[in-house]
């Protein structure tokens, strides 16, 4: 209990946030559209804390693009910043199933009108659609793969297997597994070697596959542990499987999209012809409320 | 994410909630002066799982105690009674930290004018005082041992010790270490032996005594692992190291009382004369809201 923590009945400025999830990625929402806030790491940390905060996997500031330095230049394609930061205090630059989220808030809130608009992110913009169903669809961009052309080995649970690399464009390695539960207990680091292929680590997926266009996955986030979903991770595996699908049928059975069962859900991944990922799945608000912050003791990281 | 999940936009009925934290042990707080709800074990799950939901320990909910069938007897003493749930849903007996926090809340909506009074628990009456810096002190009764006359012997991380029993009246063995880090991974439940000394389980504390009034501890609750404070272990360790040094001393060193810290924070915890254990401590809300109880489609356990 070092550093700052949230007191609803201290000096701190008052701000209003949602809280709501994405397959079960969790975000504290901020609606800041006039760009009032600066958020301090140290505030970020107290609010994501899970027992003397508010608690959440990360926080998204929503704010109008034209209001944020960084973001200007897409003020004219989306009217809304996502301003995503980690529960650690770090900047995020993507994260579908937070993006869901912010996108669904903006319709509930009628920032958008439009069944299709787009959002700015620090990994650009992204195209947004809602379905009639109320799922919301992001556009993931493409996947590409390492550089390095040696197959990385995931050793797991006590047993090995060959990975898919890819970067979506942040990394992963995917799996095939017979059993999701041989990957045994992820809250320890599958190993990736070799470590050159993932020089800034990686995400591991390890997958069942049911049928070409429907599979279950479990995910270990470099950094954070075992997670109940994630966004990239259900694309690199949906493309893994489309590579393989297109391998043993000559292209004749390459899906058009995959559906992802996740611990916290279900996503489906559609595989446009130009190769861009679409993840649709769904984004709830929980609970709505008042905190205050703490005060900006500590200097910013 | 199987079961019902909380969705402020959907159809179930709103109620207006706040969250916060006695030393890092953190509860969802719904008042309901007029018992209006009544919460089935899945509804208290999906309100305090941490990433579907709001995400707690567990939840107090407030009530008359009058209107309470169970503890009608208790309604001359004390005006509320906290309906203490944990967070798998089952009916809880007594926090201190979150009797705390209960007690804490009483008096900042005003429903308490006193700097003592009383609150209503499944574990019986409670006398409260609010402390003139803002902690709240529980009476949290007397300690005794178990009926068993064997030494418990607590093993973790690769070491055995042998335990003090407690019971304040849930069951405790505290361990006194050298060094916090020995306990090791306390996500894994360490072993006591003889097992019939605890028939019920048992938390096990782990403690390092700094001086005869100040110790440091960290706990592993049965049922739930690695907490961050537990207010029955802090007061079984205060009793535990106050029998050590009243033999250490024939008596004339007994503490008035003990400090002790906890990875969640501090309480103190002051020896009654007559025996009673009085645990003071910090009680803090971070944050007020609203959300929406999901529609009871599963049968209550």
């Amino acid at each position: 209990m070092l550093g700052m923590t949230l007191d609803a009945d201290g000096p701190g400025p008052e701000v209003g946030f949602l809280k709501g999830h994405g397959t079960g990625n969790d975000f504290v929402l901020i609606p800041d559209l006039e760009g009032d806030l600066t958020l301090s790491p140290a505030q970020v940390r107290a609010i994501c804390d899970r027992h003397a905060g508010i608690g959440a996997d990360g926080i998204l500031r929503v704010v109008r693009t034209a209001l944020v330095e960084e973001a200007r230049l897409m003020a004219g394609e989306a009217a809304y910043f996502m301003d995503h930061r980690n529960a650690d205090g770090s900047l995020a630059q993507m994260c579908g199933n937070g993006a869901r989220l912010f996108a669904h808030y903006l319709r509930l809130a009628g920032l958008e009108t439009a069944d299709e608009f787009a959002i700015a992110t620090r990994g650009g913009c992204r195209a947004v659609a809602v379905e009639p169903d109320g799922r919301i669809t992001i556009d993931m961009g493409t996947a590409t793969t390492p550089l390095a052309r040696a197959m990385p080995v995931v050793e797991a649970g006590g047993h090995a297997w060959p990975a898919v690399g890819v970067l979506v464009p942040n990394p992963h390695a995917v799996v095939f597994v017979d059993d999701l539960a041989d990957a045994g207990d992820l809250r320890t680091a599958p190993v990736v070697a070799p470590a050159a292929v993932f020089p800034d680590g990686v995400n591991v997926e390890f997958v069942v596959v049911h049928a070409p266009d429907h599979v279950s996955m479990r995910v270990h986030e470099r950094g954070v542990g075992q997670t109940q979903a994630c966004g990239t991770g259900a694309c690199a595996v949906a493309w893994a499987v489309a590579q393989q699908s297109a391998v043993d049928d000559h292209g004749s059975g390459r899906p058009g999209a995959v559906r992802v069962d996740m611990p916290g859900g279900t996503v489906e991944v559609r595989l446009a012809s130009d190769g861009r990922l679409l993840l649709c799945g769904p984004a709830v608000i929980v609970a709505r409320g008042t905190c205050r912050l703490p005060a900006r003791c500590e200097p910013d990281l």
